[in-house]
């Protein structure tokens, strides 16, 4: 049950007596010179001598590994949309708290004044001598896709780059429905999955979905099924998507392309979604509704009313939410442990069958596809899993192993408010 | 005494045992869903839209206007010259404990991998929504001055802009002057100064320091006399500083300056002075040799033995350490707090005069011109006089009791590490 009476008023409150939930907090002794003679000046110089004379020394005299960016500029705040760099700072700062509380990560704030694409992709760059990672967030697509395909494409911000809008909810995503095929018997090379919204976070998910065998996929967004030459509202990621998916050129609406199909994913709208059209879906449809903060089909009672099968939302106060710190906290501490120079997708699918592997098939039902937010088991599964996947796929600088990294990361959430 | 016995090695063996001396930390809750509700999301949503209505509630529920980039692009690291800005990074950190643990402020450092002036400048304005303050370091001249100068033209950004390593040490020195001039009982109109070093804090020291009457001033560099007319290894500050200064154009070196002389001023380098020197200066000479870590004659035995009244250095362990440290917390502890739009020249006086003033006339003497680094009354003087003389110039946004935000910054340190 919520101790929360008034939403708006206590988050307001909140915000006010504690502003920013963030400080910068020194982890060494100041008292005296010696204190200052070590952390500071003349003794400092010691290890400036050591990073300029070889780089790779900047992670052992800093804590640059650990600093990661999370760089907005306000264009997609959550349901909110573009509100500017200065209104997502409440946000990115609450990023910063999950980063913190789940993966002992050390990420801060970076919203930046500006919707063109190269300034943002130049200060990620310049500021990398700071920053070991970055987190792109809340950035209004295309544009996200255009910073992050950039960033990688340049190659001169060497650490991980991830947009959690699309990864991380590509990887729950994916947890989810690995677990919801167990429940409802079925495998996703067979299945045809609808999803519908074409934004981010969208694209994202089915990519990753086709990366792990899903052949039969629709994605549709506000003007019904995208399919090769189709015209309206097109972009050259939804071009790819058509490429990729509707090899049949379905060119109706999200009731047609429902029909028969196994699964709905919904990262659109509150509404889109009738009993109707999941009556139209295939037997034991799994009917995910991650439209925030009211889902495509609402109260949620209606999709299983319609004979819904297996449910997820982006809700703490339903079963089975898809909730994105299940990921990014976890996948960023495994990155930076083995100080891999990317999060691929070998990472993300091992990610996510790391948080699905937390439900033991002994525990799994249609109730229970997804571990809670606050399963202290998650961030430790996936930190381990995907430093393997990262050595593995030979783009760790450090490889460890990956126990190590799963118990690092415990004991270092256990020590962080002593 | 020091508990150190090798420098080199501990200092090394400090940061790798704690690399980076900082951590981002969390300030509230993050164990439950109550807390991720008010925290993050949905109840972030509320600060959102209060900010994209009125820009002003930013500071309201955000901790923006207590987060300071510390900006650098390492050209000019300590006294080691230009390392680069991933080997600032080192010193950055520590700066950033020096800000937190003295003022409260939680300065991030934003090590920017560019020598280019607008570059730099426009990082600055674009990260204006994170940081409410900035403060400039180890930037070399004369980029460091045009970073500053177009800053604060363009008025883009509107927090304080500070160049610690120009009005910090100006500062400091001027608060060590003031006390240095009680002990020989000399007046700052009537006495003739002799600087040795025209970079960024020697420029700076002596502008500060004509600002407030002086009026007999040389400054010399690696090439003598600066003087109207001089065409060797000028820029445009030292065309400034030769115009402003030096009125009989004096075109000789640094020992032909120096004769008849009340005050040296080094900013410069290691045995630059001598004994001779020192001789051919007025009666009670005062002799500032901040050179770092070697000052301008050491021992500085040397300087007492040629009759220097009252001496400076920057080292730890000789007495009349001038220490930035005395100085840029409070300072930017006093701007935060009332909001000021900039830190100006009234504040960086006010701020000097408190930090002179924590010497009482009782306790002053040659031995004793400034308080230590360590003393807790210097933070919360100098805070409560900048707010004071922000206020009083007009410039404050949110003006208060200077002895509110003195009693304040007592406050947060006491909690501090709570």
């Amino acid at each position: 049950m919520t101790r929360i009476k008034n939403l708006r008023e206590e988050a307001l409150e909140f915000h006010k007596v504690q502003p920013g939930k963030l400080e910068v907090r020194v982890t060494v002794p100041a008292q005296d010179r010696d204190d200052l003679t070590l952390a500071y000046s003349p003794g400092v110089a010691e290890p400036v001598k050591e990073i300029a004379a070889d780089l790779e020394n900047l992670d052992i005299y800093t804590n640059h590994a650990n600093y990661v960016s999370i760089v907005s500029n306000g264009t997609a705040i959550l349901g909110l949309g573009d509100l500017g760099a200065a209104a997502s700072m409440p946000v990115m700062e609450g990023k910063s708290l999950l980063f913190k509380a789940f993966g002992d990560v050390d990420a801060f704030p970076l919203c930046v004044n500006t919707t063109d694409v190269d300034k943002i992709v130049e200060i990620v760059e310049l500021t990398s001598p700071t920053f070991g990672g970055v987190n792109l967030e809340d950035i209004k697509a295309p544009e996200c896709f255009e910073i992050e395909e950039k960033l990688k494409a340049r190659g001169i911000f060497k650490g991980p780059i991830f947009h959690d809008d699309q990864h991380g909810t590509a990887v729950v995503t994916l947890a989810g429905l690995v677990n919801a095929l167990k429940v409802v018997g079925k495998k996703i090379e067979d299945i045809k999955v609808v999803a519908n919204g074409a934004g981010a976070a969208g694209i994202a998910i089915i990519k990753l979905l086709m990366s792990m065998g899903l052949k039969n996929v629709i994605m549709c967004d506000t003007k019904g099924a995208i399919y090769e030459g189709r015209t309206a509202g097109m972009n050259p990621w939804k071009e790819e998507i058509a490429k990729a998916t509707n090899p049949e050129k379905f060119s109706g609406d999200l009731a047609g392309a429902l029909v028969g199909a196994d699964a709905f994913i919904g990262i659109s709208a509150a509404n889109v979604l009738n009993e109707d059209m999941i009556r139209s879906m295939a037997k034991d449809p799994i009917v995910f509704c991650q439209a925030n903060p009211i889902p495509e089909i609402w109260p949620i009672e209606r999709a299983f009313e319609a004979g819904a099968k297996v449910i997820s939302t982006g809700r703490s106060d339903v079963i089975n939410q898809i909730n994105n710190v299940l990921a990014f906290p976890g996948m960023f501490r495994g990155a930076i442990d083995v100080r891999a120079t990317d999060i691929n997708d070998a990472m993300k699918v091992a990610a996510a069958y790391a948080i699905a592997g937390i439900v033991k098939d002994e525990e799994l039902s249609a109730d229970y596809i997804i571990p809670s937010t606050f399963n202290p088991e998650v961030a430790p599964a996936v930190a381990a899993a995907v430093a393997k996947a990262a050595i593995d796929s030979g783009i760790a600088r450090r490889p460890m192993d990956p126990q190590e990294v799963a118990d690092g990361l415990k004991k270092r959430l256990a020590n962080q408010y002593k």
